[in-house]
């Protein structure tokens, strides 16, 4: 009897390479014999109301293939779903199994972050009270790069590319325009608690460019009025000051800076606050307390979609880890996430391995303290050449017409005969 | 004898192509057997204070040219600054060319858009008035396309690609979370009078992605109540909204959305508002009137300064252009700018003219109202063919550490014996 089916889905924020890792585990699947490869719509959320579809029915061919990996957010769409725990409602679970054992599944593969980790973990825990025979395997995502235990996260790359670029264009422009005329540039960057994105935009210094003045991550505390002192400080210096800022920077008594002006606030479903606003405000109080021309740039959900500047070691560590969670599974393993993991710093290598989702799950990898300066408004040498490897090389995006094409499940057919 | 020397010149907002015209002046001037190519460092504010560079200092090579044309910003630097009416101000005209006599400067050419026309217009008028023999030349840019006579301006095209390419990746962001959830992005776009830029990113519809569902330009008045309508109707039907509104719509009183929030307005030297906050703004309307999720994605800069995302064919046209610019003053004319014709739609093709400044100079070249619907959201097919052409194409970055490198005036070597 051949092997039965496989289940993936994709939970949380996207990145620009999640698809990349979709690709890789329905590479995977297919070449170790599994039978269909089903795809969650919308995360565990969808798949509950019985949304799924067979992937082959989109990924006909190779080329296929290479469009998804291109591809940013998630193909198959994605949710913010907290499962219950066990003990408080088994419903749910048992809804899940029944669901699982219809489709014939073998292999449960979930793309996700702390978060999605904790389904797993979940998943799994039931599965060895009921004696369940599907595997739970967990593949890391997430840009925030927050995921313990694995090296880095796929999707951390390309929007460290992305911002690191960004960043130098931003300066670039804003230098431009410095002749006898002060001005402010205040950056705000994605990563509510750890500030591995916001430390990235200091790849932007090199030869050809001096990189932002200040960056401030959320691991340390944010002092408003010393922020205001260093600008002026600079100002006297030079005329054109970049400060880089965590959208999740708090003052030393925990209140976000985003929360000191007024505005809407909103939670998502596991209770987070939706942070946005910390630039802006940063450059009014800047405006009021210097007089000079300010600028908020806030890159916003391009950090996770750029598919078009994603990294070529990002594109393809978050394929090889999208198979190896397939291998896994294949090997007998469960309850296990994917990982990453750095052979050698340079030349840069790494390979894939596998660990217990117990020791993975809602632990938060931030910044090492050491990693940051004294000052706590730049980062270190060690902590870029960490980043550096990982948004090297370029995946040229496939161009239709100017523009980047993507695999959609929509995809209409050109009509030739138009007009 | 041989010729005399050039002076080069930048102004007003810089794109991802303005230092192609100076790359194409530079060679141009060269070829043509000029002297010296000098570059005035932050437009004719700078060259009044003697700031000013020898470009063959910095351009050494053909590599060199080709980084050029691939940096953004203005690589000499640029400024906002409105020279007086001839007849207010002789002292500043006098100023000027006894600079110009100093350095033998036979040919002055600038690189900008409407105000800087209006600068060739007056030291043209200025060098009839007493008899100067240098020539002035301008050369059009502007990511606004609003300049008239000339089909479109380098770096429109550039900044077109890179509004069409994210909206494209943030519309594909916004649908993977759309299940049982509404969701509603609002993009805002530069251009304060002139609806090209925002109408562009209507060509991110395709085969692969729907596109915005509304667009809203300048030309246009724009009623809040209509618009807040319009979402509810459409979120009835679907569960992602997107809308792409310009930085300039206006009340059909005539005032801009973004003033109807509290917020600093500061003006630049032309009495030009700065603008910015009217997604912003109309985000927390949706969010009060509707109380769904809202997002306001705000390309700031990036939109004049994403040189990693440039289009072939505008940094090519813009390299073009800057060339003609030398050749029509080396062929005797002067007062005039370098344009382009376009010579055919399908297939694209394209050539350079002159034309006089007077007939150029502060008249704002906005989108015609048939090529805008009748509800006044969206733009024609017809904007669409005319913009098309003008993102085809790409010009690979010249990657070093996985980023673009810039051409700069301080690039630093690098310490091979650093650590």
């Amino acid at each position: 009897m051949g092997k039965g089916n496989v289940l993936v889905g994709q939970s949380g924020g996207p990145t620009a390479v999640i698809n990349s890792s979709l690709a890789g585990v329905f590479k995977n699947a297919k070449e170790r014999g599994y039978n269909k490869v089903y795809g969650m719509r919308y995360g565990i959320q969808g798949f509950m109301d019985e949304q799924y579809i067979d992937l082959s029915d989109y990924v006909k061919n190779e080329l296929d293939l290479e469009l998804l990996k291109r591809t940013p957010s998630a193909f198959l769409g994605t949710c913010r779903y907290k499962l219950p725990e066990i003990h408080e409602n088994q419903e749910v679970y048992k809804r899940i199994f029944e669901l699982l054992d219809k489709l014939d599944i073998e292999v449960f593969i979930y793309i996700g972050g702390n978060d999605s980790m904790d389904t797993i973990r979940k998943l799994y825990d039931y599965s060895l009270l009921t004696g369940a025979r599907q595997k739970f395997v967990g593949c890391p995502k997430t840009i925030d790069n927050d995921l313990a235990i694995t090296d880095h996260t796929p999707g951390f790359g390309s929007a460290a590319k992305y911002i690191a670029t960004s960043t130098k264009e931003v300066i670039r422009d804003a230098l431009g325009f410095s002749y006898q005329k002060k001005n402010v540039i205040i950056e705000e960057i994605m990563g509510r608690n750890a500030g591995w994105l916001t430390g990235a935009a200091a790849l932007s210094k090199g030869e050809d460019c001096e990189g932002p003045d200040m960056i401030y991550l959320p691991e340390t505390p944010f002092d408003v009025d010393k922020f205001v002192s260093k600008v002026k400080e600079l100002l006297a210096k030079k005329d054109v000051v970049v400060a880089v800022v965590s959208e999740g920077i708090r003052t030393k008594d925990g209140k976000y800076i985003c929360e000191l002006t007024a505005g809407s606030e909103t939670k998502d479903a596991f209770g987070h606050i939706q942070l946005t606003g910390t630039a802006a405000y940063l450059a009014q109080v800047i405006y009021q307390e210097i007089g000079c021309k300010t600028r908020a740039v806030e890159l916003s959900t391009l950090q996770r979609a750029a598919a078009h500047l994603a990294s070529k070691i990002d594109v393809d560590e978050a394929f090889n880890v999208g198979g190896a969670t397939v291998k896994a599974a294949d090997e007998g393993s469960s309850g296990v996430m994917a990982v990453i993991e750095r052979i050698s710093d340079d030349p840069y290598m790494s390979t894939t391995g596998v660990y217990d989702v117990h020791r993975i799950a809602n632990g938060e990898k931030v910044v090492p303290r050491e990693w940051i300066n004294k000052e706590g408004n730049y980062v270190t040498e060690e902590f870029l050449d960490y980043v550096r490897p990982l948004i090297q090389g370029h995946y040229e995006p496939m161009m239709v017409e100017g523009l980047p094409r993507h695999l959609t499940m929509n995809l209409k057919n050109y009509d030739w005969d138009k007009k």
